[in-house]
């Protein structure tokens, strides 16, 4: 657990490219985000207030969130020294890149003698992983899935979980990679978790809970992605779902960054899903479909969101653009 | 690579529970295993010569084999120091347990100082790790898949290994799991790979090769598996297998270690496997199917083998009673 709210570093960051978590823990989480830590130099401003250490923590901040992800997810040196100064301050660190934050030294060495804590997100640190046990558990759960990575399944599960708790819906959202983990302050970025362990560690994710509450969990690319798929099944296969969002990006024609791949279809790939979720629960329903319209005209994105709809005989909706009423619905629908 | 031949070290086991992965060696490689090495109160003999570790040098071991998996894959503290003189004495050592050979001061320290290795094999030691490309790679690939976990899929692949061998087919033998990198001497032990990297780690393991050889692939655990199925699914994006063979065992009733789960039927297995195969092989083809009839009568072998066949249509054998031919014409037919 990540104690919040945060205080964003940006370090001395010259370029955009890698300010996709700070961005997103913005949108989704505004309450817990403090302010922002900027190094001479710097060329990021997320247009929140500039705070050293010690105003941080008198506004109440608890973490500072690295918040850039630089080419190769390094570290670089001369970010250690604000870093370690920020322990001194009060302050814990939580980080998704790569190295970890216990691998430098002078952070590991003050972190330990002021105990204070260093969350390297992408690298498994809670209670021992066990292996899954495929039993089906109490509560309910809904689980995004999509046609590709990079397609919207993080924005609709945390969409669903802020409409179902508008709601008074016992709700939590289940965040299983690194950003969403950072966007709740918990969660497992199981892409990092070893293979033999994956459905264990969302089974340890989402746990037994009341029947009536819902877990929302975030989805990781597709059964069907040619190098990721593995990552996918054993989040099927620990989720357990009981319900399935299948999430696409409207005019996405070929599998990220490998244009000789065509997308799958709506039905191939939610059948696909289906068919290993009906693995562990014979049960499992496909509730609607979540399309991403962003930079769509209106009437191009109701199209697609026709098109969606005519081809699965699902309710579709952007729940960026219109909200995740029309998702919560139909999840809801045949509790 | 792990340097052979070995000596297996049995400790001071007073059981036979956990002789696995030494049975397995001495089974595919009696050649390479130049002896045994027991403490005072071993209760256990393999049957093979006993050896100090001045006479197994002199007999030209290169590598102590840790051929005993204890109950949780501990170490107990009293082999430390007879393996620290293992390393003095000249030899490597090798490990499939879960603790690193490395955790232990005595045995890291004496390694680097004399330049041993010591090989962990359920920890990947190797090369960085890359993701998977999906593409396509030049060579053939048969790819062992199975109803189940421990069903017989890593001594039919050792089978058809040796089979293609005898025929003079250029192939390799490629490890996919502790006891196989093992007998191999190299190889990746693919569940304790992190996630992500599942795929890209099997593309490393069978790697562009000649249009005309084979890799013949171990395999692990099904695709339709409650909670180790991504470990399957990794592989065989991995693989890009260009043909399967289903590895079942006679009268399994249900997956091992879950009495409520029937195992499902040879048509679904090898229907589930072929699907996933085809996201990045879509020529793939189903050759065989490899029964483990262990402890049947003649007649009821026979009788296994024929209802095998009946049902998917496809030659079917046990490599282990009647040799692997069935096996290597049937993934040779229609290269």
């Amino acid at each position: 657990m990540i104690a919040l709210p945060y205080l964003v570093f940006l370090g001395d960051a010259d370029r955009e490219v890698g300010v996709k978590t700070a961005q997103g823990v913005l949108y989704w989480r505004p309450d817990q985000v403090a302010g922002q830590f900027r190094l001479p130099g710097c060329e990021l401003d997320l247009g929140i207030p500039d705070m050293d250490f010690d105003a941080a923590v008198a506004a109440g901040a608890r973490t500072v969130l690295i918040g850039i992800a630089n080419r190769g997810g390094i570290m670089p040196e001369r970010w250690i020294e604000p870093l370690r100064q920020a322990l001194e301050a009060g302050l814990d660190i939580a980080s998704g890149l790569h190295q970890r934050l216990s691998s430098f030294p002078a952070l590991k060495e003050t972190a330990d003698r002021l105990g204070r804590q260093l969350h390297d997100v992408r690298h498994w640190s809670g209670p021992p992983l066990k292996l899954g046990t495929g039993e089906k558990r109490a509560g309910q759960r809904v689980l995004m899935v999509g046609t590709d990575c990079n397609i919207g399944k993080k924005y609709a599960a945390l969409a669903v979980a802020q409409e179902m708790c508008a709601r008074g819906i016992k709700s939590t959202f289940r965040a299983t990679g690194q950003t969403g983990v950072l966007i709740a302050g918990a969660g497992v970025a199981i892409d990092a978790v070893p293979a033999d362990f994956v459905s264990g560690a969302v089974e340890m994710l989402c746990p037994a809970n009341d029947p009536g509450h819902w877990d929302v969990i975030e989805g990781q690319a597709s059964v069907l992605h040619p190098f990721f798929g593995q990552v996918t099944l054993g989040l099927v296969l620990g989720a357990q779902p009981d319900a399935l969002v299948l999430c696409h990006e409207a005019g996405r024609a070929h599998i990220r960054g490998m244009p000789n791949r065509p997308l799958p279809s709506l039905t191939a790939t939610l059948e696909a899903h289906l068919a290993a979720a009906r693995i562990n629960n014979p049960a499992v329903r496909a509730a609607a479909v979540s399309v991403n319209t962003g930079g769509l005209t209106p009437e191009a994105a109701e199209a697609a969101l026709e098109a969606a709809r005519a081809e699965t005989g699902l309710p579709a909706t952007d729940p960026i653009r219109h909200g995740a009423g029309v998702l919560a619905d139909a999840i809801l629908a045949r509790r």
